[in-house]
């Protein structure tokens, strides 16, 4: 919604958020779990706004509703009233295309041998095709293209095998590959699992005797929710009536968490792997002028994703910081596009410059990247006919050049403007004075603290695991 | 929708209609596909209010929409033209509580082994828990709780072992026990097929070189289709580009039609097993005179139902039949109830007498089934109270007593006033001077000339079929 | 909405209805004064489907509110909630076309020198324009393009003069002619008032010391509201906390109520003028059989206008009557039209002979009206095509030749079949085997009893007032 | 809406724009006039959330849609081609409360003596009350409770006398007194008033041969509109095919721009009376610090009107400014409110302080305005409890201590807490370590270069006009 005229940005494809509460919890009294999961997931809408869903554990039976739109939109206080239980997960996704997508909404919700159950799943497996076609050789049958409901599939055979959920999950793990931060709601447990690379966010919250799940921990600040860890790669988070239990399964690797969630994904004020995003951003904007000094009178960031790192750089250089953009946020899902003719108006409806702070000024241009390169360019040409007379653009991020096969939404390869273009084109294909990019190692410093190694592959190409269908 | 306010009524459980045209075949030029299940659908409606769905093969994908809602509330011109395929399948869903029903709704549409299928169901299977067991204990998850879901679980179970589709689908029909009248579509097939007892209407008409498949041939009547014929019991009929062929499993047995159909379910105007619905209403009518003859001075049908019995009542016994009640038909899905006080308001503000027409007359009141009796109670007091001297009530089918395991939904055993009450403690209960059901022979006897048996469980207790769970 | 497909009739433009009631009266506790407007709205829905509205006086603030849709659609308790007074009116309004419809909708509420008012009209102002310009040429200002923002500009204008707001009514009625049945409602007063001529209906109720004013008695029904009388024409009814007042104007002229409210508009279970509109209608029936007397084998009413003339005209000509048509009513707001290439469709897929009765039978097709004719024509070839030998029609009401300008929505006279063929040639155009007609005399006869004279200028052009802007 | 639960701002009532182009123009070809109003309204959308409407002269037919909701909720592609006309007027309203606020959405559509008319107003008649009575003592009916009806009726009046609308107009303005800035379209002209004190703002934008009328001038520049000029206070512009004609009013005072336009209201890209807003309030905040300084690690502006100044107080002093908050923007119309016991958590659902930049930091605080205090104190308890350990709070604009009578939403004076609160009470209560507003003086010479006096009456209680009746 925010970026139906910026279709330039990688998209997150999730969040999650899950509640197991005991029924005599005081702790939480003022909030149902239902209501925590709203207001969770409220939190956690910049990660996906095509759909949103909750479902709760109501003895034993699962209750849900899940529909295309906001948190805010899919729910009123009589859906909210009528989804009661001890325990809730809630999910929003990412707008993709496609004409039946109002079935892939999560959480999905089943029922199997051992009763109901529901899933709810940010990330991407690499290899979801291989397994759908061994399941579908079995004559298992697929109702949806997500993720989760191959995982659903085969935890349901492998529950036949083992006698906990837990067991089977460990099975599971060992066939799927890829990126998964999952939850799931039995009759009795909440369980967390994170993939053994660690690559999508998931952290653990409480408060009082309640244990929460979230994609990032700004969906717990308001919630008075306590921030306790991370869920370890690899591992399988257990809550249940009589507490918390872990298992770290053997398929645990070397922690590589994706590096664009401090780069542009994850909400600023979340804390992941004990490092909270907006210092990421900020100490890249520092690195960043060391790394591509300019000479110019003032740093103008890109609203909003380039405001943290553009105060790093101003920081840095000295070169005043101003706020160059005014931002229209009445865009909304409704907005008419101009026609095909006037292609810049777009940008333009929505980003203005403040003439008087650009006029005459040589203006340093800060984005945290560059995917198409169609709106950098855009937005370089709004500062030159706002009257600057350089505009130099530092970008936080390394060129993307390479496709993301762990639940971001990249363009094909050859539409990544950086996958066939060198530093030099790009800046003159966007029109800049000058271009610089952050380095991969400059980058990883900036998150430096965090308890994680880091997935670059988008900029590198070098995949954590073995891609099953590569785009060359 | 139209029995917000008459729940006194038993209710169809769906309706289906298919299509299937080679791509070359001009015949139905004037039609897509679509919109000619969009306009098949329409004349189905009465089968189902609460969803509908259509589903097309477009070149072997399967596009869809399915949504809560009357057909002409679900499809717009902008939807229609985006299901385009040279087969379409659609659905239409009686309006059943709970929940989550928006997940029932149909087509189901799901991907196995060999590529996109999509079903549509109108029946109810008298095995489904023990079936659902047995799948679920080797791993088979359930997103829905609809039979189909159950069919194709096991048709895509049964497709490992079999080439083709139809003897899938001849292992499955050993397997499952009920009513169905079933479409399924293929890439490449369109195929129809019906329970071994016949329970559920289903027909196939032709149009050119096109087949179609519909719950009544109504649906036929404004699209220039020929009725061809009904598809028989336990027959499968397989439609693709080399035209039709037809399968004869050994699972058929004798014919049992559900004589509700014509009772009550199908329209007048629709041709079941070679006979036209009017016309077994019009001669239960005057069989209903000749079993139970009364002085009367005018004869009065409770619309819409009772209007053709009425007439036939009328003619068999020379009383003259007049418009006695005007029925407002604007009452829609929003209607706000009156309250609880007022419970006799609720008929009333949709079925007011004609005063002139009652007042100071003998009245006899056909009607076609009483259920719980409340509402037969209301529009007697209503006749009583706009000045009938008398009303006497003649219903044109027997008394119910039994609950349906064939995919009508009768309420619990003990609410069906019949199940516990002689005909004069129903005819002293609801109000009337006398009452006179028609007898089963009788009943049947207006159905003379249809090539089939019934089944008339609901007045006997006697099923064709065992069944699971009976209620006592 | 019913008549999207049947575009050949005439249409009435609004139904009014209105409460008032004293704060301490219990005998109207069953229902607040709302929720009787809403019921009451819901009973003269079949007057108009556009737009409905109610405005109640809460303590002399008027609250309102009014949208475009079904009384159903446009009410909900929450709305009905919020409107609590100890008076109400209510408007529905038939579907004109054009941009700002919405601005049109009735109840009109104001605010003049005397306090809060709102209003409700039926009918048709015949000098309107001349009213506007000198109105204009004085200053005013219009917002709407009704009648009742030129009654309520004369009415503030008045009540400068006078001290009563009835006096001030006395006055206006000298000015505005034509046709108007009218509700106003100020801060301590319900008031109706009917124009000279008593064109179009109103009557008053009475539910213990509460008093009703409706469109027609078919809303009081169901409410157990007992109707008094017809408002007089030319009366103004005054009711407050003092009771019910009346004032006959000296304005008042010969009573021509308009005969189509008998033959078509009004619902058959409403008594106008002391007769029952079904009656007369099954009176026209055997009239018209008596003036067009015909060897057949059954009689068919076309649904629904026709049906009590079917059953007149049969038990006048001995001939049985059947119920030929099926008639789908599912078809409502959203239905999407086949293309133009199958015109004749819409009416199919809307009303679909029952065959088995019409097959090789000579059939007495009976209707209220014929208009352009179109619409005949179709229902005549489907009767053929569904095997009748012959068609003959009969029309309860005479050849419609002539402009209505009484608030009836006529086509314009050139469209108007009858104002340019002969009943030799409308047979021929309809493709009918005989065509009967009855005579405007015949018409009258069958609502003998009515204590009023008849407007039959739209088979005549003899109009009771001049018309300002006549079409030749 | 943004301000649902950021209630303690003053609130702006109306945006205005519309569009006159000579048929034959081509300068503007790639918009229609109603698609440049769409877009105009949507710049201007920050001015009122509401209800958005336009209204188009269609060859002196005006047609026209208003609705509640956004710009982008209310208008689609089908609305905007069906607003065809070579002159448009928009209007965007401020949310109030109150049952029938429909029906005064703009532009107010009517029709005169001399044909059509459209009106859109910004601003607030202070003598309103006395105009109402005086016309409705005349018989003149009110339809909404608008100043631009007022206008419309003393306009349609003042016509009759004078040969030209301008004419009319100059009458006018001797008789209303307050706010206005006021755009009205007529069959042929479209003309542009501003009050006799400029309160608030309206700028000419040309085109081509293209005139165009803003509130703000931020309209113009997406659409490559160049800002011509203010409208000057009590002057009357007049567009038609001719061009532009000019009438300075008699009634034209000192010009007594609100300065609050400048503080908050406005869009910081705005450029009005000749100077940028963005500016004004970057130089607000370095008087800010002039006039308080104070010692601290961090500068936080409250999102997103604090921005500014914040930047400029960083500046002045050299405290570094850092984004201390992140905002949730998918807040929506829909959002759930938490309960009452939570009343603190709806502004932290809202904003979440970035924990490592606050905590252990002494933070100034920088916000616009405070008017009820409530929101202040939440968001400094916000920063404490992220660990501040002192929160310095600066305001960019001096105590709000009286209410606005110009078009501005103040609450009650009693609830504005600095007109019964001394400085040093309101610190204590929003439980800041010091508090400093930035002096009358010197948020005046922050807007030094405007060619403009202001009105800082909210401030000062000095009215520039005599108020109706003023809240004591």
């Amino acid at each position: 919604m925010e970026d139906m005229m910026f279709d330039d940005k990688l998209q997150e494809e999730c969040g999650v958020f899950g509640v197991y509460t005991k029924e005599d919890d005081v702790s939480i009294k003022e909030f149902d779990t239902t209501r925590m999961t709203y207001y969770g997931l409220f939190a956690l809408q910049h990660r996906g706004q095509e759909s949103a869903g909750i479902a709760v554990n109501s003895k034993g039976t699962i209750l849900y509703r899940k529909e295309m739109g906001l948190v805010t939109e899919v729910f009123d206080d009589v859906v909210l009233d009528y989804l009661k239980g001890h325990s809730a997960i809630g999910h929003v996704r990412y707008s993709t295309t496609g004409g039946n997508s109002a079935e892939n909404a999560q959480p999905l919700v089943l029922k199997y041998t051992k009763g109901h159950m529901a899933l709810a799943h940010n990330g991407n497996l690499t290899n979801a095709r291989k397994l759908r076609d061994e399941l579908e050789n079995v004559g298992t049958i697929f109702q949806t293209s997500t993720d989760s409901e191959v995982i659903a599939a085969l935890l349901s055979r492998a529950r036949i095998k083992y006698n906990t959920i837990e067991d089977a999950l460990v099975e599971v793990m060992t066939k799927v590959e890829g990126a998964y931060s999952l939850l799931v709601m039995t009759p009795h447990k909440l369980i967390a699992v994170r993939d053994p690379l660690g690559m999508r966010p998931l952290v653990i919250g409480k408060k009082g005797d309640t244990y929460i799940f979230s994609s990032e921990s700004c969906a717990f600040d308001a919630l008075g929710i306590e921030l306790v860890r991370d869920v370890n790669p690899g591992e399988i988070v257990i809550i249940n009536d009589q507490g918390i239990k872990s298992i770290q399964t053997p398929a645990a690797k070397t922690s590589s968490m994706c590096i664009f969630e401090y780069v542009y994904f994850a909400r600023p004020d979340s804390i992941m792997q004990g490092l909270e995003v907006y210092n990421t951003r900020y100490k890249a904007g520092g690195i960043l002028y060391k790394e591509h000094p300019v000479e110019a009178d003032v740093v103008v960031g890109v609203p909003d994703s380039g405001l943290a790192a553009a105060l790093g750089f101003s920081h840095a250089s000295g070169i005043p910081v101003v706020g160059g953009f005014m931002k229209n946020r009445y865009v909304g899902r409704t907005f008419i596009q101009p026609n095909q003719a006037l292609r810049e108006l777009g940008v333009h409806l929505k980003l203005n410059p403040i003439r008087s702070l650009i006029k005459g000024k040589r203006v340093v241009m800060i984005d945290d990247s560059i995917v198409r390169g169609t709106t950098s360019r855009r937005i370089v040409k709004l500062l030159k006919s706002a009257g600057a007379t350089e505009v130099h653009v530092r970008i936080s991020s390394p060129p993307v050049r390479h496709s993301c096969y762990f639940g971001i939404d990249t363009p094909e390869r050859q539409k990544l403007v950086a996958s066939n273009h060198s530093v030099d084109e790009i800046c003159e294909l966007i029109c800049a004075n000058s271009l610089g990019y952050i380095s991969r190692e400059g980058l990883i410093k900036s998150c430096e603290g965090a308890d994680t190694n880091f997935c670059t592959s988008c900029f590198t190409g070098n995949y954590p695991v073995e891609i099953e269908e590569q785009e060359v």
